[in-house]
């Protein structure tokens, strides 16, 4: 094969597998008569969210004001940044950047809100903002009379126009069987699904109804109610997706390029990757689902036991050996974590580098 | 306090705390005569590392060949590359470097010996070479007749010189108690030097004879026949050092900046700084030694319970609230691995912003 001319460790992306994924959610989220907004954190570049524009995405979806910023630079002009922006700082900044691109964002309480509309009015702009719902995870969001009081809230503060709810299912990362898994999520969007319509009862605009998280899209995708669905993860899915169930190990666009550079001892292979690159993940939202740290390709006697800094601990079950000098491939456990390390990613087409791909979006924390 | 025009999540560094961490250092390696080569693969600046040069460092170790360009391109002339450089690429990387700059590696393979010789050969020109011994973490290195092989193998080669042998005695990050890590510590360190003395016997040439792990620094400084040692973590400390009893709380020098974004539940707050900002370290090696994800300070009844991407959850254990907006600082469990996260760290003087210093060999993985 023709990486030899790719260093380690790096971030590679398999085109063809990339493409039959953003191909996939999109023509699904098209087929059920949903926009789909990608969560574009998994990726942080301009390629792949240039090419889920041309598939039929209706904007883009960051974590970080900071990640709208970098996607604005790059000439995308409709930004959701689901999450809570909280201080002047950002108020300001926010501000900003609604004077140049459409921007989105979500509040889950009425201070939040308050702060938003005056940093609105004072910049003379107004912003488009989704309630943030909590159907379960406990993280952030509001529900029942909480939810219904602050959707009035932000319909009436100036500088705001309240656009609907969202949510995040992200409480499915945690069933490891298939039909729970279904079962959470669907219960999780309906509950999404009649807020809305309680809201709408009330009088208020509640137009977008949004959902998004990679293990239950196909689950939710046919939901009545739902308009917007926003999944990330999906771009190249990653051994915790073929933990759940979501999609074969055929289907993993990501891997880690690594070389074994030492045996130490017996049923030992040490690798150039250790938890900079791989990151400790064992699982979304501090799960730890996985054993180990990624999964070896070809290799399934081999344990990616544990980590440090800047080495990967394979342990051998078998008798094959490995060399030192020899490549691996690893699909990590969570794809998200591991992009955000990298500031490139190689792109490859049959085992044969074709592109690199800068990670834009890095390091845009605030 | 005037942080206030620093945005969160950010990696602040406090320049009185970092200055007496680097000086305690530099005078404990000169008091008792050994070189100071710090690993600056915990901040990878330039800052601090020409100011561990002003305080008499030796050069500098880098964990990654990366790493070692990215520091010869700011000017630093004496670089160890305290890793097993394997491939190619690599190795003409290394040589091209080795024209540029004083350059040293370590080897713990006749294998990986035979092929650095080859490439300098090829390249006409020479490599320092230190022989990684392995004391006890079963990582990488070789003890015993192996380490003697190898040493005489290394001697005997063209185009390497070999100047040494060297131990990274992490074995002490799992040692809990404070006179046990000392004992580990030592006996590692003596074991060292006992192999430097039997190859100098066998009429091998062991000027160098390397050490470094900071939570062993004082234990093992005055050991006769150490003559350079290698701390990293020492320039900032950090949770995983003050659990170890390393040092007290207040010599910690790198915090996360973060925003409480949301309150969600009771007993529970938000902060917009995640696993890709905190990392999911709980200790050094894969070693879970800590309760949560990072010490907040002044607040020991907030846990960092876990952490998902890009939210920290916080589980309070007392009546006393969190605002949302309100500000906390956060001292990492491993700061290497929070530095490697952070493209720039905001220098604080008293709480007040001083200078930004960007994190210049960061994501030089390769």
């Amino acid at each position: 094969m023709s990486l030899d001319g790719v260093d380690t460790p790096s971030a590679l992306v398999d085109q063809v597998r990339l493409e039959r994924n953003l191909q996939e959610f999109a023509q699904l989220a098209d087929q059920h008569g949903k926009r789909l907004r990608p969560h574009v954190k998994t990726h942080k570049t301009s390629e792949i969210a240039r090419r889920q524009r041309e598939l039929g995405a209706a904007g883009l979806t960051v974590a970080k004001l900071g990640e709208a910023e970098a996607y604005a630079d790059a000439g995308f002009d409709d930004l959701f940044v689901c999450y809570p922006l909280v201080g002047a700082l950002k108020l300001a900044r926010l501000a900003a950047l609604a004077r140049r691109v459409t921007v989105s964002t979500v509040v889950d309480s009425a201070d939040a809100a308050r702060a938003l509309s005056a940093a609105m009015l004072a910049a003379g702009t107004r912003l488009d903002v989704l309630v943030k719902l909590d159907v379960g995870m406990h993280r952030v969001g509001v529900i029942d009379d909480e939810a219904d009081r602050l959707a009035l809230a932000v319909a009436e503060l100036g500088g705001l126009r309240l656009r609907g709810v969202c949510i995040h299912e992200g409480s499915v990362y945690g069933q490891g069987d298939p039909a729970a898994r279904r079962s959470v999520g669907r219960e999780q969007v309906r509950q999404l699904v009649q807020t809305a319509a309680r809201l709408r009862d009330g009088g208020l605009p509640v137009d977008v109804v949004s959902c998004g998280a990679t293990p239950s899209f196909r689950d939710v995708i046919d939901i009545d109610g739902v308009t917007e669905v926003r999944p990330g993860n999906y771009v190249f899915f990653d051994a915790m997706q073929v933990a759940l169930g979501t999609v074969g190990r055929q289907r993993c666009a990501l891997s880690v390029l690594a070389t074994v550079v030492s045996r130490a001892a017996a049923g030992r292979g040490i690798i150039d990757a250790g938890a900079k690159v791989l990151s400790l993940d064992r699982g979304a939202h501090g799960l730890a689902l996985l054993e180990g740290y990624g999964q070896v390709l070809g290799r399934p006697d081999v344990l990616l036991q544990s980590l440090s800094e800047e080495h990967g601990w394979l342990a051998l079950a078998g008798e094959l050996p490995l060399a030192v000098g020899e490549r691996l491939r690893i699909v990590p456990n969570h794809a998200c974590a591991v992009v955000s390390n990298f500031d490139r990613l190689t792109v490859v087409r049959d085992d044969e580098p074709v592109a690199e791909w800068s990670v834009m979006a890095r390091g845009r924390f605030t």
